[in-house]
């Protein structure tokens, strides 16, 4: 092994970057969120770490529900305003227009082309800096000119990411190949 | 809101391509996944969902140990491959040269540019297709042509993504800015 050790570091790269919302005293609030991953399909879960003392985590705790909002790249600056400011010193709630469905309380961003309405399923303390939260998507909510034959078309989509340590945004390159397929008639050397 | 209502999909945009490592029977083996997400920083901790009768799994379970292996776009092939295939039919574990670090049963993949080595914290059954497993990982092994300055540098380690349900693969892109920094100066309108 000629690797270099880079000690306990939270690396996944890249890093999606989206935005979670919840309401907090009643109105919403909204803060960059790059600790997400989905857990399961059928239905989709998803798992978030979000720091314990962040204003957006009261809110969660409170309602029970969330949502995760996946911005275009053209939101970049917003998207990393609101990293940058907590709600304990300002008032996010006016930025987006806001939109809540089936759950009531778990609110959505109309500038994000894809929104998903979650409900709290776990909230476990692991010992870490982060609350590890694990919601279910109860309904996703998406722009239609984000649709390819009624399918989500990342392209037009247009997320972005994040490398963590370097904290550089990226957006999404050339298409590689088809998942699922181009590797299928790979031959693994006897 | 005038989206459209596509379900309860996980549908987190876009999902980085990763590969998990398992000893099965005390034999390494490898899979295709995206269902994983950082879920705590200091100490790393990882989520992944993990369908319930795939090969994997019965390792984990039994080591209580697994790696998150981050490939280079040009190994694409293979990690489709290995996603395409089960290790129930087919020894994935000639595939890669394996190395292992201090849990001594999470087999890692020499071929990876950053390999992550976990032990788990959890194992939640919520009634899903997949084992939601929380992972803290105990180290990182990055080569060192991936690193500028001590860091991981994401434009070297060339990672890739995919997108759910279309089912693409993709490159990463343009750099867009620097996080937390780019959108500092956003001023709410008010």
């Amino acid at each position: 092994m000629k690797k270099t050790i880079l000690g306990n570091k939270s690396s996944i790269h890249p890093y999606p970057v989206t935005i979670l919302g919840a309401n907090v005293k009643a109105k919403p609030n909204f803060m960059t969120l790059a600790f997400v991953g989905i857990v399961n399909a059928n239905p989709g879960m998803v798992a978030i770490g979000c720091g314990k003392r962040h204003y957006t985590n009261a809110g969660i705790k409170e309602n029970m529900t969330f949502s995760i909002n996946i911005p275009s790249a053209d939101m970049i600056k917003i998207v990393d305003y609101i990293g940058c400011v907590t709600g304990n010193k300002e008032d996010k709630s006016g930025l987006f227009k806001v939109f809540y469905g089936k759950l009531g309380t778990a609110p959505m961003i109309e500038e994000c082309p894809l929104c998903l309405e979650c409900k709290v399923l776990k909230i476990l303390d692991l010992g870490g800096f982060d609350d590890v939260i694990i919601g279910e998507i109860i309904e996703s909510y998406c722009e239609e000119k984000c649709l390819t034959n009624d399918m989500l078309d990342i392209e037009k989509l247009k997320p972005f990411l994040m490398s963590m340590y370097e904290n550089k945004y990226f957006a999404i390159g050339d298409y590689l190949g088809k998942a699922w397929k181009i590797g299928m008639d790979y031959k693994q050397k006897k």
